[in-house]
């Protein structure tokens, strides 16, 4: 079995950045699930070498604490752009979740994947939908825009192993959806927290000064290492202020930097600049 | 009087990166100084939001920090960017250095500014100049291209407070120096240790794989903002493989990460990815 371990030691720092078991009910709106938003970059702010490349940044423990967290959530959320590069299994191989050492599924989040103009043209054999045949994990929903055809092959495949498709209207940009209608989707969905993984775009959209207040929680793994210049770059829009000078597009406050073998792991809440 | 104080219960976590005292003769190649890359960015990777603008990144601690790594080094460089742009001290402040509680200049490092094609348009009234005079920080080197006229009105007010120009030939490019032979002049000069503070031109051609091996010693701080897109942002020219793939530029051994404040400090030393 590929089951992975998460040191009990190194759960508390991560605690009071995670959604409360069971819900809370202190959050302030409740239309929204609890959002943590997480990602391992380089020294320069990089996800990978090159968009449509997995690059392997951070390390053993920095990979065992993605599955802990995984487990922490009731749904892990990607955009398609992922989906389509990695073909990731995005279920949790914690030892005693469902799947890997219990039976059931308890423990494994529901992998949400954004796909607002039906680019994902998966097959049976897609990690994600093996994994779920094999009871290692959920089978997806899959976030289309309105309008949007969807195969009915490929409805089929997701609906054998427990997924769906779910529509939802683009925002008004009309390329993507808007983060409140969609977290909304969600909650009403029952998922009562979400983590957010990538890539590029997601997070870079999230972190936009007009969402980044969606965002409860944020986890991120930096590793040791420039990737240099062309990689897929986690950095927001720019904000201005009123007289039209460049600030910063956001400061992170309740801090906590926990070294972890040669990375290190940022957690933090979104906060006024 | 300006005084900072680092605390004592800090330093440990820094000395095994800094150079000996007195200097050490098991450095490789005994006609390079000990040489330190230090700065600090933002998550994005950012060292301020736009060119020519000072951008507060890190916080006290941080601050005082680089002041005491400057009591530890012979001398500290800058482009002449950063000289124009931030009008920079570039002295030490830390408490019992010459000109802080001690007679003399002892502790103060030699500012060095890269000016390879004679840009520095300063006057009596810089900062760094200013200090110089007033005894609280030593007058610096400004190293420019051969070839490139230097006024001389200029000339006197540097050699006034005990400044002076240098003459070096400009590498391949024309451009710029060549690293080597700019840290071979710098040892001729006596200055057994550098400390490289910036700016981002500076940073990244040093972080270049041509030019990494040169460096010892890397402690950069890492402040919990994203400052956004349109910054100065550290990160080297792309490295790629035998066969045109590209791999990570550089990553850091005998790695240490150092929580401090709100940001976190890394230390390091350039190593083979």
């Amino acid at each position: 079995m590929d089951t992975i371990t998460f040191p009990s030691s190194s759960k508390p720092f991560l605690e009071p950045y995670l959604p409360k078991i069971p819900p809370s009910k202190t959050k302030q709106n409740d239309d929204f699930p609890f959002t943590t938003l997480t990602f391992a970059t380089s020294l320069d702010s990089s996800l990978s070498l090159a968009p449509g490349t997995r690059t392997t940044l951070s390390g053993p423990q920095s990979k065992a604490m993605t599955h802990y967290l995984r487990s922490r959530h009731a749904a892990i959320l990607i955009g398609v752009g992922t989906a389509i590069a990695d073909n990731p299994g995005l279920n949790c191989r914690i030892e005693g979740v469902g799947g890997y050492g219990s039976p059931g599924l308890d423990g494994q989040p529901r992998p949400i994947v954004l796909d607002p103009r039906g680019r994902w043209e998966f097959t049976r054999n897609a990690k994600i939908l093996t994994l779920a045949r094999e009871g290692k994990g959920r089978a997806p929903f899959v976030v289309t825009g309105e309008g949007v055809g969807v195969d009915e092959g490929r409805r089929g495949i997701l609906e054998e192993c427990g997924g769906r498709f779910i529509k939802l209207g683009l925002g008004v940009d009309g390329k993507g959806f808007d983060w409140r209608e969609l977290l909304r989707l969600l909650k009403r969905e029952g998922l009562e927290s979400v983590m957010i993984e990538g890539g590029g775009a997601v997070i870079n959209s999230l972190l936009d000064p007009g969402f980044q207040h969606l965002v409860d929680s944020v986890i991120v793994t930096i590793a040791p290492t420039w990737l240099g210049r062309g990689g897929v770059v986690v950095s927001p829009e720019r904000r201005v202020n009123d007289s039209g000078t460049a600030i910063a597009a956001s400061r992170l406050r309740d801090v906590q930097w926990h070294p972890f073998g040669e990375d290190v792991v940022l957690c933090g809440r979104m906060g006024q600049v």
